[in-house]
């Protein structure tokens, strides 16, 4: 289904932009993955998802009108080429609903992640762009409709949308509105993500490329969705009640099957180096000598640790590189 | 079913042993693995697998009945230890079909395989015990029944029995005595293995306990049955029309694959050292480069590689430590 036919069913009739609009999302590290899309024009996902939000740690996007021929983007206060694929990309979510005749923007990003750590910078990006543009065109959308639009910029921008728990509903409509984010009551205040760059080496094959790939050629992708699917619901039951262990090892194990989904794909894909596996045989070491330590592996080299407030002495002496993250606020 | 009833069956009425026996055995490596039992007493698998054959390389197994209330059992000429697990499993097997009141017997083994070089020696050294145990008793039973009998003391033997390519099949019956190898007419002079050896750390948990865990935690595994019978039909057709970029991309995927599942499993099953990640990526550079260079893996961290003599003089530039063995004989 078209994008556009589907965002403007929910718009209103006239659209006046504000003088400025500002909006912050954070970024999220999933406990259960996305990997592999049904529909890969609107992002829909073949599993549900479960992250939990990183807090202050995200994107904050400014739009303001001015009058020029053309958009002018920044990151981190660097100009960005107009031509380059982050620009390209962010213009044109925004042209799906910006009103005809109506002024160019200036687009202001700003990332207070650390990119080399791998996290995905297009989930707070998209959620953030999101949001500034619901506040700009005085879109007044619910929530749920932002996360769904976010989807169609980014998959996992969808989750980006609120803080803390979220799960991913992979929905069942045609045009995936009921495909977006909801959040969880649960909080988790002991709870603690470690981010941990083993490499900053540009990753060689994108998510998108990924999932296609190993969708397509990985005869073991077809036991994924049952993985995902068991998976969502002890992390669900983990978090209910609070065992640290059921959720780390949960999330764990997630991670890793998504990378053997990968790993059993062809040509292979390993996004591993030599320092992952290295860090992996440390922290399963460190787990054997009783500490409560876990990890989750997006689709890339890096590393992030789950662990609780009373290890964290213990985890950040292993690992003096570490930064520490807080999902939910209470240091 | 019981091993000693299922033998009992196959052998003379009256024994009486040789002076003396020896037999020889080829080490294989598998393009299509063995993994997963679906009758862990027997070895039965749960799918059909595909090796070539060492040649030269493998074990060689001596049988001398003497007088004394012990066995003797020696590896590469020194004695080992009548307690331990590598002494115990070969009487076990040779008790299975030692006639009641037979001597005690000295058994030496000799491995030509470098053992640092995580080649199966399990799999030639059962394969010779069984062709030296068929000598001395003179049992006369053909090279199946053998190749059976054999794949009780390791699965993986029962492929040892023959030289050059050998499927093991994975038969249907309960007794197993249709799960046996079965030679390929075929042969392939130019095919070349290399071994890699990448650490000679010892790996923390055996094949037999990997399987097991493989079977029971990973979900990925359900889909490993569909992965190895399209490989083994790949490998046919491969090795029929001597298409070496199918052969090699086929056991490389079944390789990683097998990984894959193992990746999968809870706790984690990862026998990759970081110098495995580090080799696998090079091989990958090296064929982007247009080198036709593959490889596989067995449950370890080490790495052989596939190639054809044409490749031999670049891939040896690649890895000067390379040890290089060619499975057809001619040099």
């Amino acid at each position: 289904m078209d994008k556009r036919a589907i965002i403007q069913g929910y718009l209103p009739q006239h659209i006046e932009p504000q003088e400025t609009a500002r909006a912050f999302a954070p970024s999220n590290i999933a406990l259960c993955k996305y990997w592999g899309k049904r529909d890969a024009n609107l992002n829909l996902p073949i599993n549900p998802s479960l992250s939990v939000g990183l807090g202050k740690l995200g994107t904050e996007t400014r739009l303001s009108p001015f009058d020029d021929p053309q958009d002018r983007v920044s990151l981190n206060g660097e100009a960005v080429d107009p031509s380059s694929a982050f620009a390209l990309k962010l213009i044109a979510f925004l042209d799906l609903f910006r009103p005809a005749g109506s002024p160019r923007l200036a687009i202001d990003t700003h990332n207070n992640i650390p990119t080399a750590a791998g996290l995905a910078s297009s989930a707070s990006g998209f959620a953030a762009l999101m949001k500034a543009i619901n506040e700009l065109y005085r879109l007044n959308l619910p929530v749920e409709v932002l996360s769904a639009f976010a989807r169609m910029g980014s998959g996992s921008a969808s989750r980006s949308l609120y803080d803390g728990f979220v799960e991913w509903r992979m929905g069942v409509r045609e045009d995936g509105m009921d495909s977006h984010g909801v959040p969880l009551e649960a909080t988790w205040p002991e709870l603690r993500v470690g981010l941990l760059t083993v490499t900053e080496a540009e990753k060689p094959v994108g998510s998108r490329a990924g999932m296609a790939r190993t969708v397509k050629s990985a005869h073991l992708y077809q036991s994924w969705p049952l993985q995902a699917a068991t998976d969502l619901e002890q992390l669900h039951q983990a978090i209910a009640e609070r065992d640290f262990e059921r959720l780390g090892s949960t999330a764990e194990q997630n991670a890793l099957s998504m990378h053997a989904t990968m790993i059993a794909s062809w040509p292979p894909l390993l996004y591993w180096q030599p320092e992952s596996v290295a860090a992996m045989h440390r922290i399963w070491r460190l787990r054997e000598e009783g500490l409560a330590l876990y990890f989750t592996m997006d689709a890339g080299p890096n590393i992030k640790l789950l662990f609780e407030a009373d290890s964290q002495a213990a985890v950040c002496q292993a690992f003096p590189e570490l930064q520490v993250v807080t999902p939910f606020g209470s240091a």
